[in-house]
């Protein structure tokens, strides 16, 4: 056997078998198979696709490519939940003292890598103290006593997964549908758990551009998460505008720690009450979802859900007194308005825009010689549907590098579109596969 | 534009425009574009072919990454020979002399890379002294005075082709009709010439399998000078066992020698006579295939083609004693016969164990770490055709290595199958194009 007569056979459309598909991931793991060979597979995949089972296969060698890690020892049955991306979304950050005052096992692996809006790790380490390079143990043992814990990836996981995730993106096959789920689910089981949610987002801010194409990858998932039994769920939701009115580290930082008070964002809260009920109706006997809703509302409203984060951020050396009082956690002293130049509604927001503006202002990083500026951000003032007037603030830009905020307060301008009549504003929440 | 936009248009089996294969093949000379996105091109381009026009644009692009020889100070009349490759062709050795005899100009450039069975230059340096590291002063100089010079390849000729050549090998893409063509005519062109001449090997023992293929390669290289307005012609020759019946640095050389003295084998002289009148006839006013033919016979049996070689290895400081005395020239001292196992005529050979013997024994190397043993080789002593005895010798193993030389006797004995009835011997040139 050898990588050339694989890539050959899948040219061919013929079903790659068990020891091929492992051979092959074995061969880009080590790096006896190159980046060109991995790359030529990946578009033959484009072309001609994956059967199901061939996906299980790729997914379970890569997988094991790498560290897996192993959870059981805390549980048989923990729910892992993982978002396919995009801008301003604190879900995860909310969901995970929620569920865990819910009394799921809620274990958070997060890189520290490139992101144009930055990691749940960036937006913790804004909480002075707050340390995410935890040990695996620390990590288990939090999530025994807490329910909860973050740990930064430092692991070896699925580096066959990073590869192909790294290729695909260079060669444009991004929008392949086999090979989005395969990156997904390797990514997931390599990572423990034994039931998994995707928030699969669609709209113009991800890869993923329509409700069509988010309903494949899910439909997709769940068969593949049956055949290799791992219960999957997949709660598809729009991604047509930033989910809360907070971008940028600290601001949103302090938007988790204010939803978690009480003072949650409409489209936010939709969100989270979506996938946290799914996640319970998979965690626990409790399988009516409008019940688990009730019972997401009524722990964040009776503060226990807050009370789970401070346990949480004080397991991992944060300075409490910032969730406390969160005005201590400053945004940068630049700060311009933007205003809106119509009267009427809004009718869009160029969120493609919103996220090349948040790169630039600081709020990520893609390379290595960037620095994330934790006090810039952007806050909306006013989001999708809501009425304006011409020259009122619509949102607010805050920049530590003073030459760039006039720029970004022009782009961010030009980002909003109006309208006379007033628009139907879409749920969040477009399916629950 | 950027590579992706490129790889995906191709994959869309859309027309690429000049700019956009400039931009490809200039950032893949630059290192800009990964071997990554290349190989995701060429994948594309083996499934969705390429445009008559594409081909034109990628050989012109290719050609020009790197080195381009001008010997238009020379003549603007130079026909340049090239052959797809074999196991113990010296058809290029011998024409190199033959036609400077009659007065055409021949460069030849040849590297010193990697090839089983060694190259044009290894032959050569057989003799002592014999230098092919000269400058493109002393190039141009001899073939100006001479009519031929053979240079060793330290230009940077066509780097992209060196990349497009190493990736198709890699990725199994080597049966692509228009890739082929692509390396083959953007090589010609970046090391000058006005007229080619390829010789077009087909069957086991080359990568182009069978006739139709290689007259489809033929057609489309005819075409392909025609747009680049370098008249091209094309012979499809038979490859099926080793051209004459020497292999290995020293027998070769020894047998063209020989050769030039007018004792050629049969199936060698066929195709420098096919092959020497194609050239003739683009390079000269005789048009006439046949006269042509009458020619090259000629100025062999008369030895002004052997005095043309002296001339040349002459000029680039070869001893000439080993010409006149070619036993001089010393095979290896371990000698093994090879014995017919049947009684009957020889059905076949199978020179791709041949080859591989051939590298086995050191005859050529395909890494860095290899030496080449010139004075390993094989001698056959039958032929396709040839009528033999159970027991009668076929064939001598010489080797450096005593240790591999009974398992090469082996495996050449297994290679050879025997049959009672006279098979047809088909002629070495199946076709001109």
């Amino acid at each position: 056997m050898d990588a050339k007569s694989v890539i050959i056979k899948k040219r061919q459309n013929k079903e790659l078998t068990r020891d091929e598909i492992r051979f092959f991931i074995g061969g880009v793991t080590k790096g006896d198979i190159s980046d060109a060979q991995f790359a030529a597979l990946i578009s033959y995949i484009y072309i001609n696709g994956l059967t199901e089972k061939e996906i299980v296969e790729f997914c379970t060698a890569m997988a094991h490519s790498g560290d897996v890690l192993d959870l059981s020892e805390i549980s048989n049955n923990i729910v892992v939940k993982h978002s396919t991306g995009g801008v301003g979304d604190k879900s995860s950050l909310i969901l995970m003292p929620v569920m865990a005052a819910l009394g799921l096992k809620y274990p958070q692996i997060s890189n520290k890598g490139f992101a144009i809006t930055g990691s749940l790790i960036d937006r913790l380490e804004c909480i002075p103290g707050f340390d995410a390079d935890i040990t695996v143990e620390e990590f288990k043992k939090n999530i025994s006593q807490i329910g909860v814990s973050l740990m930064a990836q430092d692991l070896n996981i699925a580096p066959a997964e990073a590869k192909l995730y790294k290729l695909r993106n260079s060669i444009g096959c991004n929008d392949s549908l086999p090979l989005v789920a395969l990156s997904l689910m390797s990514m997931k089981l390599a990572t423990g758990g034994d039931k998994f949610v995707f928030d699969i987002t669609c709209g113009r801010g991800t890869y993923i551009k329509t409700r069509e194409q988010a309903k494949k990858i899910a439909q997709l998932l769940v068969k593949l998460g049956k055949a290799l039994n791992k219960e999957t769920r997949c709660i598809i939701t729009n991604m047509d505008e930033p989910i809360g009115y907070a971008l940028g580290q600290n601001l949103e930082l302090k938007e988790v720690i204010n939803s978690l008070k009480g003072n949650m964002p409409q489209d936010l809260g939709e969100k989270v009450v979506a996938i946290g009920s799914v996640m319970l109706a998979l965690g626990t006997d409790n399988k009516n979802l409008d019940k688990n809703a009730e019972m997401i509302r009524e722990v964040i409203k009776n503060g226990s859900a807050y009370n789970k984060f401070v346990e949480f951020v004080k397991a991992q050396y944060g300075n409490l007194e910032y969730l406390e009082n969160p005005d201590k956690i400053k945004e940068a002293h630049n700060k311009m308005p933007v205003y809106a130049t119509d009267d009427g509604y809004i009718e869009s927001i160029d969120i493609d825009m919103v996220g090349s503006l948040a790169h630039y202002l600081g709020m990520g990083k893609l390379r290595h010689d960037e620095e994330i500026s934790k006090a810039s951000g952007i806050l909306l003032q006013k989001k999708i549907g809501e009425e304006v007037k011409s020259g009122e603030v619509i949102a607010y830009v805050y920049a530590d590098n003073e030459k760039k905020i006039m720029s970004a307060v022009q782009n961010l301008t030009e980002s909003y579109t109006y309208t006379k009549k007033k628009p139907q504003v879409k749920s969040k929440v477009l399916d629950i596969i």
